[in-house]
């Protein structure tokens, strides 16, 4: 499950994560053959073999929650007609500056220009006004997985920020805002389960401000993953859209008491390239890649060590290996490595580059005493493992895996806040590489002009409020000294 | 699983499919809430969720025949730049006129024009030269799945004919053509064992005429399904692509003998939606939607039946049942339809519509003679099953429920074929829906004269010689009298 690397490449990732992590990312991602930046569009960038394995069981994962929720999915019309865009003013202006048209189909001018959707709202609202009838209909629950485009100016960096990236919307319409409001708090509960439990990334959920909402919202409340770097990168998002959209689209059901009636709608957006791009910028190590247990595309590696007199013997006993650990494991992915063009060191370096879970390294010795090696990518730590004890400790060791990942990640979120005062506080944790929490006037559009003072000064940006229970209160704003009604998280972001 | 139906809706489908296909096919997607052609753009069609569901399906049962074929997944842009295009000769006259271009980001016009992906050749192949690297990175297999544009003029059809359909894409290289021919072959195969056995599709395999290959191969082998219309739908094709884009691509490897070599490619294109149409069209019956057991998004519903006196009990006793199948079989789909707004006749019409493959009716009779009632979705046959047996019975029929329907398909498809020696007999053919096999004197370019005048004269085209053992032979072609060097086949298509 490789492509073969040239020696040059092997020589594994030059700087450290901790000293240049932007070269340490572009290397990780060239080196452990993720992605390929060298697609001739700006922007666009092909997915290889190892990270489309993984992207394509993290969209599994996250589909079955969905439709475990009562969502059920949809495949959609990438193409949205202008005219669509133009019904909801909030959103036009927000996503128009960001649209790729199309303009012609062969030779010929297409009579309305048509928009690579940014997101599926006005695709699918006109829809569910045709689809959605009476109370009966409703809750109606619905996912879209697939790409989106967005014209962006700026850096762009392989699965983080792109032109093109790959996610999933699910779009949710009931009969009262409070069960809009209950659609909110379970989307918060998927992203957690998904991105805390299954992929080992630690996140807070922050109800943005209101300069800060998705383009049409009434409400966004969006997940920050907090990097080692001291940046926040913005995960799912989930948007209460109200009647935002249900108003221009149509969208009306008939209630119990025969009205004709506007939907609620809420719509969330997990980027799962996007949440894939914090894996490695979170959980990987100078060595190169780290993967959660069910995510990476081969979980254990046996490399068999030989010399020429040897060979024959370890390929066989290796061989053997292999077969009985599938027996232990029926659904994991195992890699019996005995290219014989490839030194053993070399496997070590490309597999821990690639972030397999569990290498076994077995040679004479350990054949003699009856043993193998072990070694934890996450730890780097050799066990060695009598025969009789690796049914055990390989069982173990797959359920333990990814939580042993979660619980070093989680560790080190805690001490990345910072509680600060003033500006000049706020300035000093950014530049030590923390996030700052502080008092703030308002979230509210009063808020903005102090926000907009936080950029100027701190080069930071106000994530908004906690959504789970906030224990840090502060009297003042720091920019304006008002009354503080909200306490706020400043940081820098991907 | 399923959106509410108004009355109106409800009452089926209006004509037969032996009298009116056309509308028979229109009303069964629109009916059973598969696709909805209202959607504002020409072509372009949503999914509903009945259809999504087993579209799923199929992508993931093909992925993993692919993947267990030594293929692994790509995720690879949507846009392709026109530069690249224009490399390859044929394939740019080829695909050209069908190309929607992307002219603008927001309100910027692009330096260069942009295409939607019609194919990927052209995008692939530039990667695939800076990723291969020498024979031990050979046969380098690998697949996209996604959706492909071409602006086709003329009608579309739901999921037959769009201008945006979803497939996969495999794209492998061998350092010898040999290796390559295998390759088609192995591809061949795949399409047998997904289509005839997984969706019960009948195919037949022609070479394609040179005049009807893919736009860049050597040659294109192309799996013809047979329509009870007597029409027939090209469904995937795979083709030799040879050294045709490895040389404008440049794709080379460095041999064992250290030369660098240009390698052999080939492409294989399963178009999932559109084989999700011809199970429509080929399975479906008057009464709507047939589907093997795998793909229908539920295999069985139990239908309550009850009067006021009776419900309590009778909803008790079924939601036992569903409990008791549910043991049964783990892995399926079961749906307990409890709605107390729709009468159990609306309700048996509306999952025939739909395609369920087991119907379970429970009344209070069916509780006292500890029995329920089994109705099978292919013959309409009705049995009582007693209470002790039903386990047996469903686990029977869970495994034989596809193996019934291809049966039923694959005797049709044997009598459809007629053998022609004239124009005449073809013509006749044709008119009594049959597909003419004749001699024709060859299906290199020197053919292509005779193919316009079976075309011309039948307004049926040349499919192309069959790929398995041909048993029936000819003297003469059917136009020019010249000997015949091939068999072919006649038929209309879709």
């Amino acid at each position: 499950m490789h492509d073969t690397m040239s020696k040059e490449k092997m020589k594994g990732i030059s700087v450290k994560k901790s000293e240049d992590f932007s070269q340490w990312y572009t290397e990780l991602v060239q080196k452990a053959e993720l992605a390929d930046m060298r697609y001739n569009i700006k922007g666009l960038v092909p997915y290889r073999a190892w990270a489309s394995v993984t992207i394509k069981r993290m969209y599994d994962k996250y589909e079955k929650l969905l439709e475990k929720k009562g969502h059920l999915p949809l495949i959609m019309p990438t193409l949205i007609p202008e005219r669509n865009f133009l019904l909801e003013a909030d959103h036009v202006e927000g996503f128009s500056p960001q649209v790729f048209w199309v303009t012609h189909g062969g030779e010929k001018k297409l009579e309305e220009k048509l928009a690579l959707r940014p997101t599926s709202e006005t695709a699918l609202y006109q829809m569910y006004s045709l689809w959605i009838r009476s109370y009966n209909d409703l809750p109606f629950k619905r996912y879209v997985s697939g790409q989106v485009f967005r014209y962006e100016g700026g850096d762009t960096r392989a699965f983080f920020r792109a032109r093109e990236f790959h996610w999933i919307e699910s779009h949710d319409v009931f009969a009262t805002e409070e069960e809009a409001r209950q659609q909110v708090v379970e989307d918060m509960e998927i992203t957690y389960e998904m991105l805390q439990d299954e992929f080992a990334i630690p996140i807070i959920f922050f109800q943005r401000p209101e300069w800060d909402k998705f383009a049409g919202a009434v409400h966004t409340y969006a997940a920050d993953a907090l990097m080692d770097s001291g940046r926040v990168l913005q995960l799912p998002s989930t948007h209460l859209l109200g009647q935002n959209f249900s108003k221009p689209f149509n969208v009306t059901f008939i209630d119990t008491d025969n009205e004709e009636k506007f939907g609620y709608i809420t719509c969330y957006g997990p980027a799962i390239s996007r949440i894939y791009g914090a894996m490695i910028a979170l959980l990987g190590d100078d060595q190169g890649l780290v993967l959660p247990w069910d995510l990476s595309p081969t979980q254990i590696v046996i490399i068999p060590i030989y010399r020429a007199d040897s060979k024959e013997m370890v390929l066989e006993k290796a061989k053997e290996l292999f077969e009985t650990i599938e027996g232990y494991l029926p659904d994991a992915y195992i890699k019996l490595d005995d290219r014989d063009y490839v030194s053993p060191g070399e496997k070590f370096n490309e597999w821990e580059l690639k972030g397999i879970p569990l290498r076994i390294e077995i040679g004479p010795k350990d054949i003699e005493n009856k043993q193998v090696v072990c070694v934890n990518r996450i730890s780097g730590e050799k066990l060695r493992i009598k025969s009789e004890e690796l049914e055990k400790f390989i069982k173990e060791y797959s359920t333990k895996f990814t939580k042993q990942l979660k619980e070093k990640y989680a560790v080190q979120f805690e001490t990345q806040l910072v509680s600060a005062e003033t500006i000049d506080e706020v300035k000093k944790a950014i530049g030590n590489n923390k996030i700052a929490c502080t008092g703030f006037c308002s979230i509210d559009f009063e808020g903005e002009a102090c926000a907009e003072v936080v950029e100027k000064e701190v080069k930071a940006y106000v994530r908004g409020k906690r959504v789970d229970p906030e224990t840090r209160k502060f009297e003042k704003c720091l920019v304006c000294g008002k009354p503080a009604q909200e306490t706020v998280y400043i940081a820098r972001s991907y």
